[in-house]
């Protein structure tokens, strides 16, 4: 009998309810803020940007929460995913370590993000909207949402980063193929945008800018709302069918995880993978280490602050209490766009505080060195946000040859890296930033972040 | 009990034998010739190039020939592959008919090409080959290789067609990743790339000059060989598994093809789909319509002639009797780069003349507007090749809608198309060109093709 290397689930097999950690938690997270009042912030607070069926996902008590059969259909375009056994790395490695990863990259954005970008569309598409707006970095998010859109007939219009827009226009392509209307931000489409072009008319842009934009068009419009790739509750709610899947496909496996590593960015792959897999260590049926990977260069959980911050760069939000660098942080240009964010998640900011998870930066150079060993041995050219998971998969399995320790590591591979291929072009020329962690930068951020009670 | 998307296969339901239709077809395809004496090739002649191994299977009269267990491990990082039910694409279309896609997409390289590429490497692998050199255009078949070279330690060396190198540098850095060395040709590696810069210095280069340069330099040394990813007997074999497995996906979604209907471009992907249905077409156990397409731009089935000719540009290679446009040909520069070939499988060709298959030509801007309604529905962009074979499906599929009849569709998705969105981005802002038959370009290559026999 051949060694098995995938552990595929039937589509009978599929989660039908979404898990929300929140009850199972010793204590609940901190409420959100409204940024004048400093109060915590209702439902209708956010009904201008967002329908009501997810804003009660947001603040929901609910344990389960079963996910709609429409949205159902259309995940098994793609779902479930695959679990697979490294078994080619592990040879290379010459591990007695066994290394398991569950790969969302066959999905039609290439990532784990339409997991949450058609349920959104769903909600919004129930509640009789007819447009969602939403920002984006390097296209990863914006496609998963135009993707998404296309299912309902809702249209989608991103603002894309600028500089993003112009050096990658594959994803604007992606996008545009999917049904979607691509703005470069800022744009002359919003005031937000003009303000900016007229003091710089060659601005690059940033997320902040682009989330102004999205947002002022969604809060202009009845029937447009506005739609977000990570960081809020319910966006992690929706990302759980990972860790539902691969709870199913380790026990099928006959394995129990000794460490599950993901990287983390706003932290909604990581919260999909880990949040039913600390559901069972608190019920004590396993033990693993749960251990988030972030970047050197943008080190949330390991250098920043646990306060109330803003969101967004310039301020618009809500105030949510997370790990942040300060809001108007500006990582250096690292490969992993996804993991360049100021802020985490503030469940797991919260889950991290509890002390139900571990956190460690990595450099950009080691990561890529992962990558390569992955491509070549696996066949799958990652992103460069699961590399960071990969560079620690690897060293631990690299321990393990020399201790001969058998652990069982599970990591989350959230995307292919089609469209980042010039960056390891870069790191095969020799000539990748290793980029190390900002101090002075970081400290100058946190000196603006908002003094609250 | 919702409806099945996709019908996947237990890793132990993989296909352990390829599948070789020569021996079961009524009569023997002619044989090749020696390009000087026009007498039959013997084993020895095709030595210099090829491993025993793949000689043997080239010419073999065995129905069906073992897959190696290390080819068989190899495979199952991503087979078997998925078939799934278009139902999206049915629904949007309206149409009582079933279609049903065989989606190749999910391999190393995205395409169908690691099948063989990782059978070729083995075997090269075995007969203590450490190097193998290819040609390739956009890229597709380079990458395949380049993968399946770094599964057994062989170096890969590959020529790139200049004008490819240089305008679509994404394919070239997927195979240096993968580990591969990659020449733009004509170069300055090989007499025949030094010859034709002697003459152009600004050569583009073209698949004929790469074909050269790669043979020159499997030829000039014993432990390198040559590979080629197409046209011949054993890459057809070698494909076979994805038809072995699509019978036994029908069969499980309790289907009987009405139509198969595939892309032609050198023939491997069709007939790796195709040949095993047509055994059981000949057999009596089903009687699908077995359909070819082909672009406009370049329609070796539906225009060329049946004859003996080379199968590289330059006139260096075997004479095979094949369906041929002239070796000569240079079709216009439609996006799907893998159906520029100006022959068709020698074995595909003799199919065809038998009468068990059928042929049809599709311009350009059908195949992106049957390829956009697909990404659209499936959340899959399709490569621009197989797109050829969606829009004959979907145009199928329509003319069910008006007459009620529920055809049962099966096409072959060989590819996504990843790294084919500016073709989509050309499509999408009207520009794209829909070449026609060049028939007196076509007549004048015809008017040079050898006289055999």
């Amino acid at each position: 009998m051949p060694e098995q290397t995938k552990i595929q689930l039937d589509e009978s097999e599929m989660p039908t309810r979404w898990y929300n950690l929140i009850p199972d938690l010793p204590e609940p997270p901190p409420p959100v803020l409204h940024p004048g009042t400093h109060e915590p912030v209702g439902p209708d607070d956010l009904a201008p940007l967002f329908p009501m069926d997810l804003i009660l996902q947001e603040v929901s008590g609910e344990r389960f929460i079963d996910i709609p059969e429409t949205v159902q259909e259309i995940y098994r375009l793609w779902r479930p995913s695959p679990l697979y056994r490294a078994r080619r790395l592990e040879k290379a490695l010459d591990t007695p370590a066994r290394i398991y990863y569950k790969y969302e990259g066959g999905s039609p954005a290439g990532s784990h993000k339409p997991n949450t970008a058609v349920a959104q569309a769903y909600y919004n598409a129930q509640a009789g909207v007819t447009k969602l707006t939403t920002e984006t970095g390097a296209g990863q998010w914006g496609s998963a949402l135009a993707f998404a859109c296309a299912q309902f007939g809702l249209e989608c219009e991103v603002w894309q980063v600028r500089a993003s827009y112009d050096q990658k226009p594959y994803r604007r392509m992606m996008m545009e193929t999917f049904g979607a209307t691509i703005h470069p931000s800022p744009s002359e489409v919003t005031e937000a945008g003009r303000t900016i072009l007229a003091e710089d008319p060659d601005s690059p842009g940033s997320l902040g800018i682009a989330i102004s934009e999205a947002v002022e068009m969604a809060a202009g419009d009845e029937q447009t709302k506005y739609a977000l790739g990570s960081v809020l509750n319910h966006v992690l709610l929706h990302q759980t069918v990972i860790g539902e899947e691969a709870l199913l496909q380790m026990e099928r496996a006959g394995e129990t995880p000794d460490l599950l590593v993901g990287c983390t960015g706003g932290g909604s792959n990581f919260g999909g993978l880990c949040f039913p897999f600390i559901r069972e260590k608190m019920a004590g049926k396993m033990a693993p280490e749960i251990r988030a990977v972030e970047p050197a260069a943008c080190p949330t959980l390991t250098k920043g602050v646990y306060a109330y911050d803003f969101g967004d760069a310039i301020g618009m939000t809500p105030l949510m209490k997370m790990h942040t660098l300060g809001h108007d942080f500006v990582p250096d240009p690292i490969h992993a766009g996804g993991l360049r964010y100021h802020g985490m998640a503030p469940l797991i900011s919260h889950v991290y505080e509890l002390g139900l998870l571990e956190a460690e930066a990595v450099g950009q150079t080691a990561c890529f060195e992962a990558g390569l060993q992955f491509a070549r041995t696996e066949g799958i050219v990652p992103a460069p946000e699961p590399t960071h998971a990969l560079a620690v998969a690897i060293e631990e399995a690299q321990a393990c040859a020399e201790s001969g320790e058998e652990k069982v590591i599970l990591t989350a591979l959230c995307g292919h890296g089609h469209f980042d291929l010039a960056a390891y072009d870069r790191y095969l020329s020799g000539e990748m930033e290793n980029y190390a962690y900002p101090e002075a930068k970081v400290a100058e951020a946190l000196s603006r972040i908002p003094a609250v009670g």
